[in-house]
This record gives structure tokens, C-alpha cells and sequence, in this order.
């Protein structure tokens, strides 16, 4: 199953690309949309509509998972973080790809075995679940969640490899 | 000057578009993109993108106008409506379109003279101000942040008819 996570952010975007049997988990692309704090709003949606189209068209997901909005500290970033996400949403849903939301806990739960994870210890769990390193935060969350995506499923997904003797 | 005004919602999105010379103002075209509560949240805001792209290539505004998002309230109502917001900003933005935002209580200080006054107050002036009725209270409220871009642009605008004799 190839599954695109997506960690939203008004200025940087984390998105990864994992295809995974369910307990092997491959990633296939990661990056970071970034967005400058310069620049109006509406051109950072834009450009963030603009980058999830290519990336999806570029990938072809059968899943995107995505976090749900946080806002218990600060309600005007939680503001500005669900303009970003609804763009992503728009975008999963006009790919007419199946989206996933999990809760920041969820994912960390699923990743980390523990709700209240750093940043750091996610990044240093999706090295030791899929063998690879990603520098970026934003892209490990992003691989997060899609594995999150993965686990927490119920869909039955295909194996990652087919061993023929 | 024509301007597309937009009164963003989770359910009913009302737009309007007016020409205008600052001081009349024309109704070209208004209406409601409604969304039924039962659809996922994602694929009403890929309808809401559809609907304003189409929009915005029919009716060629040079400005759009939308409300900022209000959340005394309720913070997830408020989050909701911040998805689809992003969602028109975004189509805004991705069409050249100039984009002004006003708070609830500059768009009815702007047409009623009174920043709380009652939807009915905004429907009533809306309808002195432009000589049209518009039945729906969605509509008008979007006839209204156009009104209050149009009042409160600093843009010198053209006037609306050029008599020669």
C-alpha cells in the first residue's frame, strides 16, 4: 500500500511517500514545502494547493493521511495551520484519494509507543522502522503519520514483496 | 470596479459579484454553493475550490473580498470554517485576484452603519444600497463584503458609466 502523510504548517509542509505491507515500511520520497512568512497567506495556499497536486499526481497514493488540527495553546496559529490544511484536504479529495486524520497523539502513539513524544524521538523511530534516515522533522513527521496511516488501517494490504521459488 | 464578495460557511457559501463605482453599486450575479453536512469535510471543500474557480473565470473580478475568520464563540466551528477559508483563498490567490479581508464588524459598520447588526439589517441595506433583493442571507452578506472592499479600497476605481454626449 502507498500511502502519502502530510505534516500541514504555515510555513513548512513535511510530506513523505511510504510503501509498506503493513509491518515493512519503504520510503519512496520525502520533502518539505516551505513557505516564506514574507509572503501573504492566500500565496502560501496557493503554492501549498499547487505542490500537493503535483505530488500526488507524481506518486499516485492509494491513501493520504494527514493530522488532525491541535489547538489548545495558541487558537490563531490553529487558525492559520486549518486555512493550510484545508487546502490539503481540498487536494486529497479532488485526487478522489482516500484520506486518513489521525490526532498528533495517535500518530506518536503508533510510531513511538508513547502519545507525548519530542519531534526528535519520531524522527529517531521512523529511522529504526524504515531504515532510513530523514533529516528534516517535518518530513519524519510526515512519514509518521503515514505509517500511522498503515498501522491503525483496517484495510487488508497487499504484501510488499511476492517471494516466488 | 468588480468584485467578487464571498461569505465563507461549512454548510452554505454565499458569493456576489457587484460592479461598482464606489458609491453605486450593481449586483451582476450572486448565489450559494451549498454543502450537505452529511459529505466528508474534505470533499465539500474540494467542491467549495471547484465552485470558486468556476467563478472566478466566469465573472473576471479584479478584487475578491472575504470576511476574517471570527472565533469568540466556538473554536471548532471556527477551525471548520478556517478549512473552507483556506480552501477560497487559495482559488483567490491561484487566479491573480487582488483579495481584501474584513472583519464582520467593518463590512456591517460599511453597509449599515452599525458593526452589530443583524444579518436581516445587512439583507435590508443590501437592498437599498444596490436595488436589488437577494433572498438569500448568504448572498447578501457576500454582496456586502463587496460593498465594504469597494468602500473601504483606497483603489481610485472607474466610474461605472462613462456618459458621452
Amino acid at each position: 500500500m502507498r500511502v502519502l502523510g502530510i505534516d500541514c504548517g504555515t510555513e513548512r509542509t513535511g510530506w513523505g511517500v511510504i510503501e509498506s505491507d503493513g509491518r515493512r515500511h519503504a520510503v519512496l520520497a520525502h520533502g518539505v514545502i516551505s513557505l516564506s512568512p514574507r509572503d501573504p497567506l492566500c500565496d502560501r495556499l496557493a503554492a501549498v494547493g499547487a505542490a500537493l497536486r503535483l505530488l500526488l499526481a507524481q506518486h499516485s497514493p492509494e491513501a493520504a493521511a494527514v493530522e488532525e488540527v491541535f489547538y489548545s495553546q495558541n487558537v490563531k496559529t490553529a487558525l492559520k495551520l486549518a486555512h493550510v490544511r484545508g487546502v490539503v484536504l481540498a487536494a486529497i479529495a479532488e485526487a478522489g484519494v482516500t484520506l486518513g486524520e489521525y490526532s498528533a497523539l495517535s500518530v506518536k502513539s503508533s510510531v513511538v509507543g508513547y502519545g507525548r513524544a519530542e519531534k526528535s524521538q519520531v524522527q529517531l523511530m521512523v529511522r529504526t522502522l524504515t531504515g532510513q534516515t530523514i533529516e528534516s522533522e517535518d518530513a519524519a513527521d510526515a512519514v509518521a503519520v503515514a505509517i500511522c496511516h498503515v498501522t491503525r488501517s483496517s484495510v487488508v494490504v497487499a504484501p510488499l514483496k511476492v517471494v516466488t521459488r
